[in-house]
């Protein structure tokens, strides 16, 4: 039988375009370029937009793996899930983890029993403007992380740690698309503010993931459930939106066997913008035995981890009030606050951190998703 | 004999102008408005030059507690050290904390033995534009220093815990000032920057301290070691530059006998910004006992924490690059980042973090100083 | 018969604290302290809801003002129209415009027949925070402004020139307090973004003025329209939206006879954002000769300008993309390029430029309202 | 004899890697690829030093030039000179001006006797980071200068209008290189603020064209006098410093006889942020007669405009305080204040300004460059 073996490597980045690392690793034949499946990275800028940084990083590391498989740029698009977010703000290292997979024949008997990371991927049906933020969009999503689950070979929900999805945002191109079609848009605020496309679209996205693995029924949702019922959520569910997109993306991560990888992932929940419990209770979740803090033993065998820090939808944190939901440079300071949160008990700065945006279904109210990935034995 | 006996409570503010906790706190009778002596804060805005909300603080709490002393916003100035930081990014909560200290007459054989929280104060001599970031600077701080160790009651500089600094930095009239009296300036610079005045004048202020408590002797100390040997600092020192300041406020927070207060001030370093242990060892250096984090009935006895978040002089931190030293906007990012740093440890938002300066005598190379507060019994 | 005699006077400050000048101006005896109708103006700072410019501003004007009338400076905010606005990007310079209203008893065969500027002032009903953006705002603000047209002794609408209005906007404390009571309420996003309570409430007011003065029949209007049919607006609204306001302040400026003021009012169309030919119409429009541009001659008559630069619409302008619509710093942009299309003509930085608003019926599709006030003769 | 023709066009960039108006300008014959030797445009980012927008619209132009050349990428780099400016804040709208120059080989009676637009190009020797805003560097640029002028044919210096010098910053590891081998660097601060190494490297630059020129004698010259003697300035160099260089790039217009050239160029002052009048001298001094403002027509043979918005050394303009100098978004507000400045003139926002220096040597104390291209006949 085909067993899957999973492997992720961290590379750092001295600018977006520096693809050093990431050319030596594919070039010492620690890792077949054929193998790779998806590259997750922060790249310098602000993280915004209008942030080229991302988009010069996108198209060197294909480019270089590209040269790897002999083909164009543009064709390594459709094979390797390219998931960067900009913004290294407060102690972020910029970095790209080279995600690997290769598959193993195994003789059934000898196949390994215990769960071990797997991952699988899958690609949505088109999104059309006038779903985004609505039910089309949320039932397109969960169609496509279904897949992806069973591209995983997992079979109970409740395996599933981590579920990366990237999908179409609105436009103001698309709008005049959809509406010329006699359609209505759910906004047309396209920016990243509480009313804005980008929210709505992450938040479509998370409910479709809820929806698939179960954390929410379909039956309570609807229209006005989105951005609206917080209490409707996934807590595993890690979501961007992209310009010119048209269908969904998605990245599962979860644990299974049989699987040769020699990586766990766990997940967590940070409550509230200084609960760094929440990123212990991740690690302790894909394995690592520790008390209170990890020793430098424990961290070494921290592979990555994958959070977000969204701004709470209320301004009392341990009953102060804080200033990050008012504050127009949040999309600073909640990566700045999220980073240091991961990387203080993590000792390493090369995290995936990001988020910023206003209140969220990508984890419960005023919280946020953490996930982790830990090398076992 | 007469004995100190300080307190402290922490005041939340709902905006730079809210002085509500405040009030309530001296009309209550929990504190003789007569025995406060330092307001130090931190209030919203956006922590540059231009920013008013300090301004408008300052003036409010200067009003209210004038109102209760009977006399006018304007003379309370000379008799209650205020210490405003702008900036409240990411978690740090609005507020600010109330220092009181009463005298209390007890017979010499009664005094308490243990040594608990005392503070000094003295302002110094004028500090001429001319001196400022020299060994003039130097010098006058230092001797200011050493009057409010007495002040205090210190006798071993071993237990002196935090020495706030505020004083003048450079401005385009100082600099006139100076080079009309045939003098030179350390820098033309008034910015906040890497050779900027606000840098120059917190760091002579450090060095002050730093010779006053013996730390770096001032057989060391050049002009041109300012903002060069990095490896002369301060370990206790946070230090704020002001605009029209002619001389030097000084704060000398310490433990000694006798004292009544129920307090205890230690310190630590914070050695790179994701060191989340320098919190720790502060609390533990205050008198706070815990294994490797405080529980809730720990953290209920912190009373403030004060740190600073200094951008370190290089950009490699545990092997990775941060962006901090080369970001346009670490203004914002290094007070986000030592805000979580300490508010995820001690569990409140309402914490006094400023910092961002790149690099700095305050603190060890690439570190940042950190004192805090614990209650005793 | 009593006839009003209006006078400006512009005074700079050095910081939003700085009441120098304008205490000079009340002191010299150029201006009764008692016939100061109201204060505008620019301060320093972000110009963003959390600058504390503007209430440092305020409360210090109110300060001096109330010294020389006797009164607390809560009191002078009854009597006076404080409409001070924060952001001094680019080149405009941090001042005020002291407006005072004299009233003169003269015979009736004496009184002037040339139409002079006139000043009208009324307050408006409380607004519901459920009215804000909608039917309920815009019909309360018409009220108010046909009051203050009437005060200033206004008969034909065209003769308004400049009507000013500051009033309430959401606030998450009023949207809890409306839906308390089963009311709804336009947006749940309480930002200055292109779906934004600010912008709801500064185009609910625009459109009272629209409608108060014939500019739109309010046969047109409906909940639906506002912040959609852009045609629908008034070219001589400007207006702003603050905090706690429960009511709507309006100032009117227009010409009419009889006046004993030596100045006169006119206003333009910015048509888009390098449109300077509409700050020029505005000044012609108030009376000032001048072919191509004003000499230095005819700017020295040019006591104050009033203007808006609006976002516009539309990311095209003359053929070509600009990017301020989707600039996360428009704010800071669209004021400093308002800044010098205004004192580029002028020749005077001490202009009243504020904007920033994503779109708005603060005049026409994708243009900004501008007024002048030009001393004759 | 070979006579020069040099043409010019203007393509938009929908983003930093757009290229498809440039490719189509190419590919429809209009501009022999051959033929092209520089490309100077605005790209969308922050324009700071992290911003990738440059360098990714920088790769994507030269791979679309290559391709058509037949050679890869980085071999355009040594044929065009590439000088992009991040930062369209404002008005200004992100473009490319299309540098070409055929060589015609005319019968020396028939060569045309009018002066009209001719350029020269060249690279300086190698510039060590000691010598950076020093002498070294002065001198060094000056006799690339000297050569640019010769290549365009110029023989009198005041026939050369613009000298755009793109050159050598100071970086960490090129300081820890002048270190290493004994020398001293003039500041260790590579920022762009008041004594930053770009200002001084930009600073270096300007003075190297005006010892070339003339402007300045190289007598009044001296290591001190940088960025001290603003009275010593080039009034026609636009500079710019980027990382890695090691030696100049020098681009030289002027106007001489012959040349084949349908364009002729001029250039003027801008004395202060709001001097217009400068930028309408350019344009007279490209050869466009107007009268106070160039009409629809005389705009439709502007071809561009290239100007810096140098924030001047004193905040006080035309007697009234501006913050441009004290404000820590002075990189967005004085390039916002530029691109307004020359485009309410010309009526395109697609123009060619950058600038944001704290003070300089390019253009007169407190003022700034600004030269114009314009189509005769």
């Amino acid at each position: 039988m085909r067993v899957q073996q999973v492997e992720m490597h961290v590379c750092s980045m001295a600018r977006p375009s520096d693809t050093s690392e990431f050319a030596a690793l594919l070039d010492s034949g620690a890792v077949d370029p054929a193998s790779v499946v998806s590259l997750v990275g922060k790249t310098e800028g602000t993280g915004l937009h209008d942030d080229s940084g991302r988009e010069l990083a996108d198209l060197r590391l294909r480019e270089v793996l590209g040269q790897r498989l002999g083909i164009h740029r543009d064709e390594v698009t459709g094979r390797v899930s390219m998931i960067l977010s900009g913004g290294c703000y407060g102690v972020i290292s910029p970095h790209v983890t080279v995600i690997s997979r290769r598959w193993v024949e195994v003789a059934p008997a000898a196949a390994p029993t215990t769960p071990a990371l797997v991952i699988g991927r899958a690609y949505s049906d088109d999104i059309f403007p006038e779903e985004i933020g609505r039910l089309g969009q949320i039932r397109t999503v969960a169609v496509a992380v279904r897949a992806a689950v069973a591209d995983a070979g997992i079979t109970d929900p409740a395996d599933v740690h981590c579920v990366m999805v990237k999908g179409p945002s609105l436009s103001p191109a698309s709008i005049r698309d959809a509406e010329a079609r006699g359609q209505t848009v759910v906004t047309h605020d396209v920016s990243v503010g509480v009313s804005g496309a980008m929210c709505y679209a992450n938040d479509g996205a998370a409910l479709g993931v809820a929806v698939a693995l179960g954390e929410v029924p379909e039956s309570a949702l609807s229209d006005a459930a989105v951005r609206r019922d917080w209490h409707l959520y996934s807590a595993v569910a890690t979501t961007s939106a992209g310009g010119e997109k048209r269908h969904a993306e998605v990245l599962v991560l979860g644990n299974a066997a049989p699987s040769l990888s020699a990586l766990r992932v766990g997940h967590g929940v940070i409550r509230d913008p200084i609960d760094v419990e929440g990123v212990k209770v991740a690690l302790r979740s894909a394995g690592l035995a520790f008390g209170c803090c990890p020793s430098s033993e424990d961290q070494a065998r921290i592979v990555q981890v994958f959070a977000k820090l969204v701004v709470p939808g209320s301004d009392m944190v341990r009953g102060r009030r804080i200033t990050l939901r008012e504050d127009a440079t949040a999309y600073i300071s909640a990566k700045a606050v999220g980073g240091v949160l991961v990387a203080s008990v993590t000792g390493d700065p090369g995290v995936m951190v990001s988020g910023g945006e206003q209140n969220s279904h990508q984890g419960p109210p005023d919280g946020s998703p953490v996930a982790a990935v830990v090398r076992t034995g």
